[in-house]
């Protein structure tokens, strides 16, 4: 029996852009695909049933809140994250690295803003050749992230893809320190491989959530030469499954696209491969030419909190708090199939987010996941019909 | 084609308890029934489907809130409350008066604690002959609700079930109060239902949510001669489908229980029998007894929120926050058959309230909307049996 498997269905004609297939024990993941982010065990307002029936094929927790609360043994004893947060489906853990970036610095679309903390803030204490120094949100108490470490809360966890630990480095740190902090980010990368083959399940008396894969990261900062020399290091020196990018993507679009469209093309496709912390519209139609397959980001799900619901064109999105929209009858989007624009009215989604009522969160949420499905499931027919340029030209017109 | 029709089923051989059907446009309910508070059009955290997929009959919403914001003729615009908030079932709408009652002083569950404020807050500005003058509590201008003007809206509002204007008078005020307030609040009534009768749709171009049936409302607070003339009233001088108990219940639970045991006899099984704001377990499974059909309340919805789910026995609730259910793998009752109790854990739910989670409140909400309901069906079918006593006993025990 194959529990995982990775296959490219149809590779473009034109660029770099390829359609696939992602098996895991959980189901199969049609790709390019766009993975929501659980945080701390939940897509915030919205039950995992709703994500289904709004087409959802994969999501992501994170290592990092999940040790802090309520702790990976918890969630090793209901047999896995999976039961944990009732979601049977195909499922992704970060290592971490990516909390001490945002811990240390500011997120990647902070950055890419150019709205990144210089200095970094204290809640990120230190960064060692053992492993990450931090302080809890929860309990204010210190705690130490290390390959090792990491990897034994993704075994716990028991979702099916997991990721090598590593330091996502920022932008604004100079080549020299990206260099250090890249060769040991691969030095962690051999540590959490060795770790990840040392058990095959941290605690099997647990029961099990089914068996995992591993993807390294290529790191390398803006930096071709260094890029070049994560790149070898990932398909020559460890053993994995996928492989992600990640790392500083630069301080603008332009520079993001030159770094994944430099890095990608070079990683093939034997690998699925993942873009970290992207997912803006724009970004995923330009950067699947450059041969991304997955991408996750916040994005969606915050952007719907904050009363945004996602829309085709330049605009991209609808401000549902907007006073043109208190009588307007008609839903978000009159061609969307998602639960909410079935069933729901601009006005009623104004209404709820003026009168402060919770629901609105969770009506613009499923949309977006809803919208961001949509979009991933037009650029993988588009890839099939080599009509991606031109898709992605009327997306915006 | 009958629209509207009230029949009762069963008269229980023990007491005053009774089975019924109530049949409004939008459907059957099966009484004794619970009625779920969309105050402001949302059942808050929840969608109308999950809250019908948790056996939902009915659900209410308040004239007062929704003449603020989004305003009825906004509704109206729509179709009617059931089509902007996505509910096709059987619905009703309360007048405003109690929210007069709760602006001045307090709500009645504040009252029976003890707690309310013995001064009027300074949101009610008068209340007259006319109407009630109060300030709103969204852009702070003065509005004027009136009998008329409450009919206008609940007409625009399109619920099946509407109430006539009242003042729901506290406790603490003196019976020549209660007894001025009771027969403003009778001549109140016969203007509601001149009003009522007067325009079969308010605005009937904006389409049709159904036909609607008036209930009027018994006052005369803790005064056994007044809730005579006020029965007397209800009974025989106005034309109505339901009548529902207002107005002061006391100040304890015992006064209560013989407030609405010295009046629901008297209003016979002609007609259903609402009793406005109560919600405990406790005090449905007593006042069913008198011959209460439906009740409504905000507390199972608010207690969600809080944490506290509602379980059988003397302590009625386990509180979600409690660290005893930090590692708790079992649902929060075995034996229910929940949306949330068949996918969850009482660690997971622990797990989101600790983490600030909004998922939380939806999935305690839902538990709680499908445990009224069950209760509800568990005392029609013991009213059947003539064995509510023993199944009162059975569940506190």
């Amino acid at each position: 029996m194959i529990n995982f498997s990775w296959q490219v269905e149809y590779q473009s004609k034109n660029n770099n852009a390829r359609t696939g297939i992602l098996t895991t024990p959980h189901g199969k993941i049609n790709t390019p695909a766009f993975i929501f982010c659980a945080t701390k065990g939940a897509l915030k307002s919205l039950t995992t049933n709703i994500a289904i029936d709004n087409n959802t094929q994969i999501i992501l927790s994170n290592t990092f809140h999940l040790m802090l609360q309520p702790g990976s043994d918890l969630i090793a004893n209901h047999g896995g994250l999976h039961r944990f947060l009732n979601w049977n489906g195909p499922m992704l853990t970060d290592s971490g690295g990516f909390q001490i970036f945002s811990l240390g610095y500011g997120s990647v679309a902070d950055e890419i803003k150019g709205s990144a903390n210089i200095k970094r803030n204290k809640t990120l204490l230190s960064i060692s050749e053992e492993g990450s120094l931090f302080k809890s949100y929860v309990d204010g108490s210190f705690k130490l992230l290390s390959p090792e470490k990491s990897i034994e809360i993704q075994r716990n966890l028991g979702a099916d893809l997991i990721l090598v630990f590593d330091e996502c480095t920022p932008f604004h740190v100079d080549k020299s320190y990206t260099e250090m902090s890249m060769r040991r980010s691969h030095r962690w990368a051999t540590r959490s491989l060795n770790r990840f083959n040392s058990q095959i399940k941290y605690k099997p008396c647990f029961g099990s959530a089914g068996e995992q894969k591993l993807y390294g990261i290529v790191q390398g900062g803006i930096y071709e030469d260094l890029r070049e020399e994560s790149i070898e290091f990932n398909l020559n020196k460890i053993d994995k499954f996928g492989i992600a990018i990640g790392g500083s993507l630069g301080s603008s679009k332009e520079e993001m696209y030159k770094v994944v469209n430099f890095t990608a093309p070079k990683l093939g496709n034997k690998y699925p491969i993942h873009l970290l912390g992207i997912g803006d519209p724009r970004d995923i139609w330009n950067l699947v030419k450059s041969g991304i397959d997955t991408f996750d980001c916040v994005s969606p799900t915050r952007l719907a909190r904050h009363g945004s619901a996602l829309i085709k064109g330049k605009l991209g999105k609808k401000n549902i708090k907007n006073k043109k929209f208190a009588n307007d009858l008609s839903p978000v989007d009159t061609t969307c199939g998602c639960s909410t624009c079935k069933n729901y009215s601009l006005a009623y989604l104004h209404h709820l987010f003026k009168a402060e009522e919770l629901l609105g969160l969770q009506l613009v949420t499923a949309h977006n996941i809803y919208f961001m499905n949509q979009l991933m499931k037009l650029i993988r027919i588009s890839i099939e019909n080599d009509s991606l340029d031109k898709a992605e030209k009327d997306w915006f017109s």
